[in-house]
């Protein structure tokens, strides 16, 4: 598979009253996405509302990030909400984002959840099943981005949501394609490099290595970076740099 | 002044996960105006879902009931809080409770401030421009329910936001229109008899007598009535039946 | 075995600001033994202050009942807390309740896991010892008041800290001895007459019939009486004068 | 006034959850006072467990920085918080902060309120008041570090509590010697030098020189340094040194 285009999508506005955590305004020269965080894990109102209007100025999308209500554990914690709270949540998390992306000019044009229910969506039937019901209820078609072959995705389907796909660079990946968990050892790629030319690999070929040296087949229309570690933003742009010389058109999924 | 209609505005949804507190029910069958807290001094996701949902199958209006980020307090402490945060929380709640009332077929149609900033933004010229500044951020034209006379409702009219004034049947009245505050003897009419005939006089003449006695004229196209007390949703209906019977029609303002 | 004596505890304080929940007042004339809610799932500190005072008052013994963060949830959901946090804020709640115990002339003496961080940590080990860590962090020997059998008891006694046995009047045991979900058909007993009956059993023989029908030895120092449902002081009073015309001493455990 | 030592203080542990703000560690081989954050303002309960243990290895003195209940404010925003809720949080946050420091070998030595707070109880009496409850209700004879001349110190005088005087060498103080309100021009001073040179007339010979450049005697046993900007670390050293050079003794207040 060649791809040509690729989207880069990177958490946006995760900071929280006096704390800020992410380089919003540098991230947003080079990524073509925006999950901004809608007050849940981080983001409070003033941030939301300052994140969206520099990204509708540089033209990036604007999407929802959507999490458990978890300031204290930032969304990382795995949480049993009941699905008809969870379904509710992810809605109210959309609609305060709605306010923000409208009054810059701009819409919330899709959603993907953060942190422990990014995971557990991929396997969690029922929680799968609210977030895409939080997501009708607003009423718009938004798409979700997530792991492919996420159980996200399958209930996102059979609601007739759109889905989108997206790899990351700096993940190890099992042979089965999901992700070598946090904390295993070679879990997260630390050589700038190596995530580059990944980058690369996944963008044009759609092919990673896996962890155990096998070549593995990623679907993705969206690359994930990483905006809230040292160097995360250099490395970022080395990115996009690379995929641009090698021919790859980087621009928001449509 | 002969007045042949009248709202009749309540505070709902003002539970927090476990916790209720409003009677949202059955107060839905009397008024014709919903407050709906939005979460910040109280109001889950959940709940909003569920009294939007009973609000517009009744056929009543729904308003945002915006509050200072307090939910410990219940809204009822003043906070010096910026302006431009103040703004975005208030867009924040709007937008938040707009996904639900569409979910429901309806849409947000006010927006009144709650406890401690309703009382603020009486005479604080600052935080009512913020209060506004949040009501334009969302886009809509939504009228802004509170006391005549208020620089909140200057602060609407000069930006161009239509104002419903509202009067208080179970609150004691200073010679100059404003409520004596609570805490002073007699402050609140605790004598439902006395409830409803002022609800009346309010309604059909605009008057109400003082507290030290005199003749006062209230311009008033809502009423607010009480849903936290026991007995509450009984006075609600008293309140109702009387406006009825002396000819005044129970609707919402337009 | 024959059980001359009984603890009877109840969870108390579980308001939050404006909200009630716990008739704190009535129960307390009821009860040995007081599970104060300690502000993470419930329990602001004003009303932590109150409850010491009424507890020391009348002679009822303070236990801290701890939790995860979560008063949108009320503490019923789980999470995945890791276990530095999880001790850590165990040692928070406790600390804080100690000021409020020690000023009603009176200390902490035992404590007590919420909910979903009760169920928890019947099964999971990880959490359960870091709640026997937090409660280490404390300096103070205290007993933990939870299910027999449990993993928490497990690692209290590793440890060298004392536990407390408790049983529930009002909910089905399965064969093994553990509570049948919430949720399931038939798992809280609605009939006051049955619960009382079980609470003296429960009491003089340490035995009860299974959800099946099979008669089941539980060990328990303490019987749970649930405080937060309509009729739920009554009840609590009738297995109390129940117990005492049947010859148990109703007291706080040792 | 020759002064022959000086305690030097600063705020710390003042992140939450994932966010961080001070540098703990490195401002913990500078100070001699750690006012601790509890959780409020900021301060989750692993931090609070970090922060007491380093400083309690270093020897540094640790404090209770109480503050309203504003994580999304970080505690800077004034409110009207009754007294008698106000008296029970300041009491909260001081026994959770105990905990951590018992578990150091350390202890909880003096009580300093934070941002609005701070700044509230140099003129109110009730809110000075209610701090000066809370820190009785933990039944400690607890010192209160503050503003010379402050409300708070007055009440903390009439309840027989000791109190310790702060000055700070980065703000500018008018006349009267209170310090020029945060926004107002010069109200901070960024020129290293001219902070280093106020530490040491302010530990020497109490004076400091005012906005408008006359000499005032200003009463301080403690100075605050900042540690949330960037070099406030390296600033903090080259206070001490400098300190050390004129011959003063850096040391905790007794």
């Amino acid at each position: 598979m060649t791809r040509t285009s690729i989207d880069l999508n990177a958490d946006l506005g995760e900071g929280f009253g006096r704390w800020r955590l992410t380089d919003d305004e540098r991230l947003l020269s080079v990524v073509t996405s925006a999950n901004v965080a809608c007050g849940f894990h981080a983001g409070d109102a003033a941030t939301m509302r300052r994140v969206c209007a520099l990204a509708a100025e540089r033209g990036v999308r604007i999407g929802a990030q959507v999490s458990y209500r978890d300031l204290a554990g930032f969304g990382r914690r795995a949480m049993d909400v009941p699905a008809d709270e969870l379904a509710a949540e992810v809605a109210y998390q959309i609609g305060a984002l709605e306010v923000f992306a409208r009054a810059a000019g701009a819409r919330v044009s899709y959603v993907k959840p953060h942190g422990a229910l990014y995971n557990r969506v991929v396997h969690d039937p029922e929680q799968a099943r609210a977030v895409v019901e939080g997501v009708l209820l607003t009423g718009g078609r938004l798409p979700l981005l997530g792991l492919p072959g996420s159980r996200l995705h399958a209930c996102a389907r059979e609601a007739g949501l759109p889905v989108v796909t997206e790899a990351f660079a700096d993940r190890a990946y099992a042979e089965d394609g999901t992700l070598v968990p946090r904390g295993r050892e070679g879990a997260v790629l630390h050589d700038p490099e190596a995530v580059v030319e990944r980058s690369v690999s996944l963008a044009r070929s759609g092919t990673v290595t896996s962890h155990s040296g096998l070549p593995l087949s990623v679907r993705a229309r969206s690359l994930c970076l990483h905006g809230d570690t040292p160097g995360a933003v250099e490395l970022a742009r080395r990115v996009r740099a690379r995929l641009e010389e090698a021919g790859v058109r980087v621009e928001a999924f449509t």
